[in-house]
């Protein structure tokens, strides 16, 4: 489905260039741990958690993104339930199923694709979701939570970005955090989730004046545009660790497309001192994260608390 | 209650300095919006919104607040219903009164004074209360109804703290606005609101390393730590909007306590575009901010939208 940019001349993930935050591969330690708890799971209540994604209409890169939760799902040896209505789909009909999704014990996890089409409201859908299984975290519950600092189901993308930043480094307290994008999927839960590790945090966003002078104040820089090569060299401080969530499919030399992130890479990688590449950064690690908040919300919901899954991923070393 | 500060050269309000942002002046103009919306919303359905304030134990402050509120409550004609339980309350008593509050028909608005003794978990209690009756705005639904930008009840003093902004600026699109203090009663809402306007939004807090040099890069800075003097002269960017919430209670040279802020007054004023006096700053628009989203909150119970109450505030000026 994707290939690696053919034309860079950087390292790229595999090769264990320690400047490379490898997402990738932290994606499948990640993804092993949720295994290894599933099994655990089943082990301690005879139950496996279960997962339901619903795909209202034909978007092709939807079907895409639900085809391959559903398959890493049943992977990671958790059950997974596939809902695939038309696009003529009324919202009564879509509430009425999450309702029984809501119901059902055997249902740990929901998701519902966005985006919806336009005879359904996407907030309405979002918020009739049960906290407790809305792995996606993007009911106003589970954001309200986050905002809050207390325990909740973090949206997976940024979960995913902060498990890249912990894996190098061991503290993030007074580290000006700069986060270019104020989405409610990626760029506002990030700006949270990075004050509550003791951050400074700014966010920056289509008015923003001088996101450059902004982004070259960041120790930590998270971008999520997708804006192709928004941020150049001359936007990075030197040494900074730098989170490119962008994707953006540009067309290839071969023929074929390929993913470009928010972030030039070539240009930036000289300057930054830690940088996720695009194919092979945030990408894997959000799957991951929802197979981790599944397997999480199962475990809430039979009254076990093991939310030290995510905490051996930290990186040991001071940074 | 408070007297002004005797030893300050500058002019305080009343005497309608244009740079001077006189909360007490706006406060009273909301409070009598809220007496006309309020005596608008029993010709309409025959109803009059009531605020139930609860306060467990004997905290003196507390006291004093919850009087206040009620008091001024009755004054914009609404109806007041005060609950004062011992400090020896437990919390299934609390939740069993916020559970027959919820019920209650009369009742449009709950507020459960904090801090709360040590017996009570206070977020347990705070998300007790049915979000549309959630008038402080502090539950965790109401929290990510703000953090998610859809419509939802935004607490009173970070509310009131736009309030003031909206009198000095039409429209702060693009504009830089630093948050001191990051907690989820001032810093960490009004950082959301401010995003809502379209700032690029900063927030700072205990751990951030540079906080003077951040808070010159303030167009718009936000001030709530609870630091008597934190800011300086030298931390404000000439011709910033400041807006200061703290409070601190110190002794006067009369034997009398007075208020001071987190901003010293007399360095910034001259330096500063618009600025906040404490007393007659943010502190009287709390609780007109509170009884605004009383009487909001019955509105919406009523099916009636007057969300519109606000923008009447909104200064005329390009700014
Ligand atoms: N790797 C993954 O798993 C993953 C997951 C989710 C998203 N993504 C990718 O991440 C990117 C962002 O996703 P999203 O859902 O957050 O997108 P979105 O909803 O379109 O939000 C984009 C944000 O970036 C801001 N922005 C746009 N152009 C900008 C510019 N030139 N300068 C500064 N800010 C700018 C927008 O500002 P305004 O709000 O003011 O317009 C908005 O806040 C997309 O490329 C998406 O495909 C990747
Ligand atoms: N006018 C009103 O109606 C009204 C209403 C509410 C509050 N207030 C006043 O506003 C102030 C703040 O209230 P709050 O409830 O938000 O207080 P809080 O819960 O104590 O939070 C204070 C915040 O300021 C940060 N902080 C403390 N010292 C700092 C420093 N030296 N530099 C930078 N940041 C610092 C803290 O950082 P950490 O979190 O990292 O420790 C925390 O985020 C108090 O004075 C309170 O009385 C006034």
């Amino acid at each position: 489905m994707t290939t690696t940019s053919p034309d860079s001349k950087i390292p790229k993930p595999g090769t264990s260039d320690p400047k490379i935050i490898d997402g990738r591969a932290i994606a499948k330690t990640l993804t092993a741990r949720v295994a290894e708890g599933v099994r655990a799971f089943h082990a301690e209540t005879g139950a496996t958690p279960g997962l339901a994604v619903v795909l209202v209409g034909n978007d092709p890169a939807s079907e895409v993104y639900v085809r391959n939760k559903a398959l890493q799902t049943h992977r990671a040896g958790m059950r997974s339930f596939m809902h695939m209505l038309p696009e003529t789909t009324g919202e009564a009909e879509l509430l009425d199923l999450v309702a029984r999704l809501n119901a059902d014990p055997a249902i740990h996890g929901i998701l519902v694709q966005l985006p919806l089409p336009k005879q359904i409201d996407p907030v309405r859908v979002t918020n009739a979701i049960a906290p407790e299984k809305d792995v996606d975290g993007l009911g106003e519950v589970n954001a309200g939570r986050l905002a809050l600092g207390i325990p909740g189901i973090v949206p997976c993308t940024p979960l995913g970005c902060l498990l890249l930043l912990r894996s190098v480094h061991a503290d993030m307290r007074g580290k000006h955090a700069v986060v270019i994008g104020a989405s409610n999927l990626v760029g506002k839960p990030m700006g949270q989730l990075l004050l509550a590790e003791n951050c400074t945090v700014s966010i920056a966003h289509i008015d923003t004046r001088d996101p450059k002078g902004l982004a070259r104040e960041g120790d930590i820089l998270v971008v999520a545009t997708g804006r192709r090569a928004l941020v150049q060299g001359d936007w990075i401080r030197p040494g900074a660790t730098i989170i490119d969530v962008g994707i953006t499919r540009v067309p290839a030399a071969d023929g074929k497309t390929r993913l470009a992130g928010d972030v030039d890479f070539d240009a930036a990688y000289p300057i930054a001192g830690h940088i996720t590449p695009v194919p092979g950064g945030v990408g894997p690690m959000t799957i991951a994260c929802l197979l981790h908040n599944t397997l999480h919300a199962a475990q809430l919901g039979a009254g076990l608390d093991r939310s030290g899954l995510l905490d051996d991923l930290r990186s040991e070393s001071a940074s």
